[in-house]
């Protein structure tokens, strides 16, 4: 392991976060390192906000893993030996891990707040990080599509994929698998809500296999997870995360493809929408994020015309920096989270003091900061142990509540 | 003929122009006075604006009437005799002529700058002037309309009827005459580009008499005219103009409805689109008018939310003079035409100074004003003199051309 890979640079001033730094200085992990990161992210209780966390407050995964027994219970961490059993699984496939920060980690998506620490990749993953060359744009929509819908999402992807852009989707079918099937040729990638290994549904085997050697397939979920209701929510925000726009063709009222355009707003991405008949219940969506201020789009004319001014050039830097939103902040309010060593009070009687002003109700953290009298670096590094504890949960807005 | 209405009061502050002022004060024009409006309104070169500016310069149509020759080529005003035998043909199918400012002309269409002298209406007249207890809204759409679009048309109709709106539309066939269908039991105005008593298409023969029985069929062309293509425009600016409102179902681009809903725009009428699917190019332009900001329309609920604050029961005067832009505005210009007794040169002398200052281009009045050094009283006058002699053409923005 290399000290500068084991350190976790200090974030610049004007970076909105340390994540995002690290992107501008993309390098490959060590293998040691890789597999860090995978037995943190893939250990009980760590989502990424957390892994993050953990990453800022110990300088590298090693220290993370070090210190979990102390912060939480003690089986939290995944095996070294799993962890290598998964790499190992992994490459057998001919697939890859991609981890956040690394040069092939999508650039829109590291600019995620709770962004995947690790990709698991099939296919082409040389695709992935080409924002400025080939951005990307996410065409998604409903399983029962009709047969118009379907024609539209192919041909629009189609044309997407001539003018330079890498078509996402989900894999679905439907409108995803027509969208895929559209820009197969020039560029498509699949985001999965299980295991890269899994296909689902069986009837896209052979588009599963197509993308898997012309495009890529991508997943958070390690290998042999079969999808599950929970996972498409969590699916959904790296579809949105990953491109610079979200396309929504045929969604019925409450489907899961809202659930993405929601996730693209939150995520300062482009909405667009395509219109229909409101005697069709599979346009009812659609038409309702248009009401609410989506581009209407007909072509991909629509979709590139309002997403001009981010297909100009522009360096990664001023396209990642320009995500508006970060629904959740922790990362941010841990940028000075390197605790005080003035701390006025002990470790514990500290954290006796943040879970008394704690309750079921969601509570600011800035507001418990000010309550608690204490620096925010130590009430976000108490806060952290907490999580990890299965104490304390977080809510977007930076908000927490004691569960 | 009563002097009260021979004589064309004057505005009043705060209106934006005379026209409207005399809707408030709202008299049916004596018999004889209503044959004077007929036989000015009719006569060649005399078109609504003209009609106005000359009512307010003489004071009444009678005057105006007597002045004509004076101010232009002889033979341009009807004949006294060709009126009588309108106004009796009108009688004679059950008709009645409505004229601008009398208790039946419709509210929304009186305070439109280019609004029709003299209406001719067969059927129930009595719904025209209920902005307030019945308001408008127009439905309009393609010809060439899809079974799909005809029967949500019928449907929109019906539930705005349900919802105590009066629906108007052209009498078309498709869109238009699923929308008179749809509210037929429950109130719906014809507006048609040629004369009452003329029915077309012919297919629209049953329809054509249900609405003279159970609705209203309105004209601003003579009875016995045969619609042609210069009428649809003008006919189109009265859907939009007597309506809080103007719904497009399915029209393509470049279709009579996009020009409905121009005129809309352009008195200050909301504007609804009924999307989709761009596979279907009859819905061209009912998209486009959603990306420029129409209101995406699903439902009747959709069109009432939007006009929910004209349908609060505010008074007729608040509604008429919230119109906020009046396309052609020389009515305003001449609230104080009256010409000045000090006027500094002969009018012989102004005409042909202001002759010399015109060209093809169109120049705005105000700034001919200034050229000339003249009051504006007096180019307004010199103005109307010059436009029914025929040398002078009028443009949207009181805008003025040599012809």
């Amino acid at each position: 392991m290399r000290t500068s890979g084991a350190c976790w640079p200090a974030p610049r001033a004007g970076s909105p976060s340390g994540k995002a730094e690290r992107a501008l200085t993309a390098r490959e992990l060590e293998p040691q390192e890789r597999l860090d990161w995978l037995r943190l992210s893939r250990s009980e209780g760590v989502g990424p906000v957390t892994f993050y966390a953990l990453l800022r407050r110990f300088g590298s995964a090693a220290s993370a893993l070090e210190a979990l027994p102390r912060l939480s219970r003690p089986a939290i961490a995944m095996s070294r030996r799993d962890a290598e059993k998964e790499l190992a699984a992994v490459e057998r496939l001919g697939g890859r891990l991609v981890c956040w920060g690394e040069p092939l980690y999508p650039s829109a998506l590291a600019a995620v707040d709770d962004a995947p620490a690790v990709l698991t990749v099939l296919g082409r993953a040389e695709m992935l990080p080409r924002l400025i060359l080939a951005p990307m744009v996410a065409v998604v929509g409903a399983r029962n599509a009709s047969a118009n819908g379907r024609r539209f999402a192919r041909d629009l992807a189609a044309e997407l994929g001539e003018a330079g852009i890498v078509v996402v989707s989900g894999l679905a079918r439907g409108i995803d698998a027509a969208a895929h099937l559209g820009a197969l040729e020039t560029g498509s990638i699949a985001i999965v809500a299980g295991g890269v290994d899994i296909v689902y549904p069986e009837e896209n085997r052979g588009l599963h296999e197509a993308l898997a050697r012309d495009g890529a397939i991508l997943a958070e979920m390690p290998l042999g997870t079969e999808p599950q209701a929970r996972h498409f929510p969590r699916r959904n925000r790296i579809i949105s995360g990953i491109a610079l726009g979200v396309v929504v063709v045929e969604a019925a009222a409450k489907s899961g493809s809202l659930i993405t355009a929601r996730y693209a707003l939150e995520q300062g991405r482009e909405v667009f929408a395509v219109p229909g008949s409101p005697l069709d219940p599979r346009s009812r969506g659609a038409n309702d994020l248009l009401r609410n201020g989506a581009t209407l789009t007909e072509t991909a004319a629509d979709v590139l015309a309002q997403l001009g001014p981010l297909l100009q050039g522009r360096p990664i830097r001023e396209i990642a920096s320009a995500q508006p939103r970060l629904p959740l902040a922790p990362t941010a309010s841990l940028t000075a989270a390197i605790p005080s060593p003035s701390a006025p009070v002990s470790e514990d009687a500290a954290l006796d003091l943040i879970i008394e002003k704690l309750s079921p109700t969601p509570v600011a953290v800035d507001e418990l900061v000010r309550q608690c009298q204490l620096s925010a670096a130590a009430v976000a590094t108490l806060l952290l142990e907490l999580e990890l504890a299965g104490r304390v949960e977080r809510h977007p807005g930076n908000l927490v509540s004691l569960r």
